[in-house]
């Protein structure tokens, strides 16, 4: 039987679409009483794992799961061992840097050396100073990383920006753009290639039905 | 003007009510519309900060906030350098390994070597299984931990426990305590020996409340 790991979040609603398109349906996890953490499709030919989308890839990795969705910065930001084999072209948004509005720098290469930027992406923000061959100090946090700016404590931020409302809110505003993110179908390597439980073929048809629904340009 | 950085989640309504005992009214953070994440007291004596509970340490250490309550917990797994004060005695909880009511392994000294145990404290477990000299491989999570005995991802989880609701319904049974956890009252070492804003003067009065709204033994 195969197992897939969902991310809980922004890009549940669509995975769980993806999943009823090719017959599949985990949309038990979207009952508002639901407290399961693992489900059965009604058909008992596959089983769903609700996790943390950072935690998408671990499970992949070790192979509790075969198959996962999960965002492309969470990717970028934990480097894995899987296989990604799909852009799934949902969820849509940007790992950006984005300063306060009233702040001198408007290009990160104006940043001040050992100028201090707050991210919950810190690989991701450690790799694009590093290759802009720039000093800056990534201070981690967890949560409410715009609260870095306001308060004083970081001269920018690294975050991903889907609407813009919260930078908006918070009087920030995008300088650059390191990467874009969409959702990704990722899959267990060794799973893969056996094509344990026929995962070959689901993953045609996911793949399939992802051109399917993407929006005409 | 001195800043306290507040915990969100379970130590919050604790902490706004020991700053209530000594004058000081951050309660609107309680308010269930408040989207704020920085208020001022209504006497415009002190802010706080509304930040995630491992975030209070960062604060606190850069200095954006003089004051933090925070877990002893997150201060074991962050290690940041800032000063420790007090033992608020509030929020109690403990570091435990657990592993399946069906697990054959009692004691974590009877784990196999190279055994996996799943933990979103990953520090904490790392040193506690160096410590018993076991080479176990630390599967760092950042949610539901449980779920990775139950996939079979891990053989046992390193976790926060308060009352044991979340390990009985996942069938998990505790089988050593690491270390018992309790709300601390931390500060910005410089700011603490300058004495900034009269720091010093509210650390005692924190510290005389705390005594006298501990529970007679």
């Amino acid at each position: 039987m195969i197992t897939v790991a969902l991310p809980k979040g922004a890009l549940l609603k669509d995975s769980i679409r993806r999943f009823q398109n090719v017959g599949l349906d985990f949309s038990a996890f979207l009952d508002s009483g639901n407290r399961q953490l693992q489900i059965d499709d009604p058909t008992h030919t596959a089983k769903a794992l609700l996790v943390r989308a950072q935690d998408v890839p671990v499970y992949v990795e070790y192979g509790q799961a075969q198959l996962g969705i999960v965002g492309y910065d969470v990717l970028r930001e934990k480097s894995s061992q899987v296989a990604h084999l799909a852009d799934l072209k949902f969820g849509n948004c940007r790992m950006s840097v984005a300063v306060p509005a009233t702040s001198p720098y408007r290009r990160p290469l104006e940043f001040p050396p050992h100028g201090r930027v707050a991210s919950k992406f810190v690989r991701c923000a450690r790799d694009y100073f590093r290759a802009l061959d720039l000093p800056i100090e990534i201070i981690p946090l967890y949560g409410s990383v715009e609260l870095g700016p306001i308060t004083g404590m970081s001269d920018a931020i690294v975050d991903l920006v889907s609407t813009g409302r919260t930078l908006k809110e918070n009087g920030l505003i995008e300088i650059d753009v390191l990467f874009h993110s969409t959702a990704r179908l990722i899959a267990h390597p060794l799973s893969y290639r056996l094509n344990a439980g026929g995962l070959q073929g689901l993953i045609e048809q996911l793949e399939q039905d992802s051109k399917l629904t993407q929006p005409v340009a």
